[in-house]
């Protein structure tokens, strides 16, 4: 049973040694539930969603892609624009990841220290002046919170579009999780472009919602950041540029002759509520006491690639 | 200003650029508090309760400690003092990392398939067969939730003696945060002896709390096990042992010579509740909006070394 399962539920296997009997075959897991989504159930990620980061290969030769789903309207598009813009100017290809601070984050794109000598910003790539939370829809306001997730950092919380969100009063905004992308600024709340993002790895920083802007989160290769050697300098930045990971390029899947696909379940569907339910009510032969409750961080939305057979 | 900061305050560090303006120096952050609190408000963890993993230099031949913080009673006292029979009669000493699963954990120690070969267990050393929840004392039924933490997954959580735990109905229980180690076991709840045991390394995988023992927490080191490989073979074990990284030997710091101290901020104390409102409510320069709340897993108690000179 457990061979059988997707790449991506690895992190709900149980945690037993490893030549144990298998699961009964009958037991409901939250990757059997995705398992057994419908096709129509999943949405495409749209090229223009979609941000494929080619890193250096690692010391073994091992070549390190991170793709990046932007973050869907009506949250955050003036950064997301941004990063379009940057992206078809090739901006990030030369730049690299600088700083990596375990449990919190990874950090690349144009930097603004001494160290650093980003290349200009193309035109039309400014920062924003718009705040970070957007007005909830009136009929959003009577989904936010149909799943009953209880949170420790707003009124409610649910998914839209695919991603994690959170509302408090009539505004929402998007959740830093793990794997999250956000744009990193200064100190004034103005000062952010795009041109510096960051990757969550680690537990969610909560406490830069509302006060950073998210632009996305990874559905492929959060794993090679989240091994990268922490930085020793002030802030968690490498001591030496000789320590960074050069970026070699960053395109929009639009804009790739060979673009990767992804989909993610619906999270809208019958079978990401049966997910969403399972994940706080495990009972498979591991979980002898569920939860009874999850928090929306550790919800991650199922995402997965589109075989290329299936692209033709 | 930031310079100042001590290591550990290090992710609570803003995301702003590295040559941006230094924070005002009144401003009040969780570093900035844990900096101020009074030598009294620290307390030692017992030198029984320190346990120290050694384990092979990396690739460049730095040496790697990882410094674990055992659970003070009443929780999971009959794993953790299985745990000091294994560290006294040497039995991790030659054994490894062998599973390493992004966003979940790191796993080391004695596997059970037909690739490990780990020695006779210690005598004396046996699964418990015992709950994995504590009775709550009347009194700290009362004290349970005193910081107004809003938790997902139970009805109250405070920290006890240093330790994060989740209280409800009657019980209580020690919680899986990041860094959290615990005990690995078989599908049935009483197969874990603590030969087997895990450190969180990603989002706090709270669906774990009470079907698996914790044990203690990393209070140093906790990046060596993070940026290690992901394993590749089934559940994310490492597909051959030579990708394993080998453990030289686990010590009680009571047992050792030159054994390094640490101490952690009385979560009983003034400083430690200034610390939880403030992680619940930044409001330095770069904190436009804050959260006005906090999850347990993100108030991580305040640890440090002792210094030799403090030691002698």
């Amino acid at each position: 049973m457990i061979r059988t399962l997707p790449l991506f539920a690895l992190p709900f296997l149980a945690l037993h040694a490893v030549a144990t009997p298998a699961l009964a075959q009958e037991e409901v897991t939250p990757g059997s539930v995705v398992a057994a989504a419908a096709p129509g159930e999943w949405r495409e990620i749209a090229p223009d969603d979609l941000l494929v980061m080619q890193l250096a290969p690692d010391a073994t030769g091992e070549p390190r892609r991170v793709v990046i789903q932007l973050m869907p309207a009506p949250f955050s598009q003036p950064w997301v624009e941004n990063i379009r813009t940057l992206a078809r100017a090739h901006w990030w290809d030369g730049t690299s990841i600088y700083r990596v601070v375990d449990n919190w984050v990874a950090q690349w794109g144009g930097g603004e220290g001494e160290q650093f000598t980003p290349p200009a910003l193309p035109a039309g790539v400014t920062s924003p002046l718009v705040d970070y939370v957007t007005p909830a829809p009136e009929e959003e306001n009577l989904q936010a919170g149909r799943f009953g997730l209880i949170d420790s950092y707003a009124e409610a919380v649910d998914f839209r579009d695919g991603l994690p969100i959170a509302q408090s009063g009539d505004w929402q905004w998007p959740t830093h999780c793990y794997g999250s992308v956000g744009v990193a600024r200064d100190l004034a709340p103005d000062t952010g472009t795009g041109a510096e993002l960051y990757a969550v790895i680690g537990h969610a920083p909560r406490q830069l919602d509302r006060i950073i802007a998210v632009v996305g989160r990874v559905v492929e290769g959060i794993q090679y950041l989240s091994v990268l050697p922490r930085g020793t300098a002030e802030a968690g930045v490498y001591a030496t540029r000789e320590e960074d990971t050069p970026i070699l390029s960053v395109r929009l899947a639009s804009d790739m002759a060979d673009a990767p696909r992804f989909e993610y379940l619906d999270t809208d569907s019958e079978s990401f509520a049966r997910y969403v339910h399972i994940r706080a009510n495990r009972s498979d032969s591991f979980y002898s006491a569920p939860a009874g409750g999850v928090d929306i961080c550790n919800v991650t939305v199922p995402t997965r690639p589109i075989a290329p057979d299936e692209a033709s």
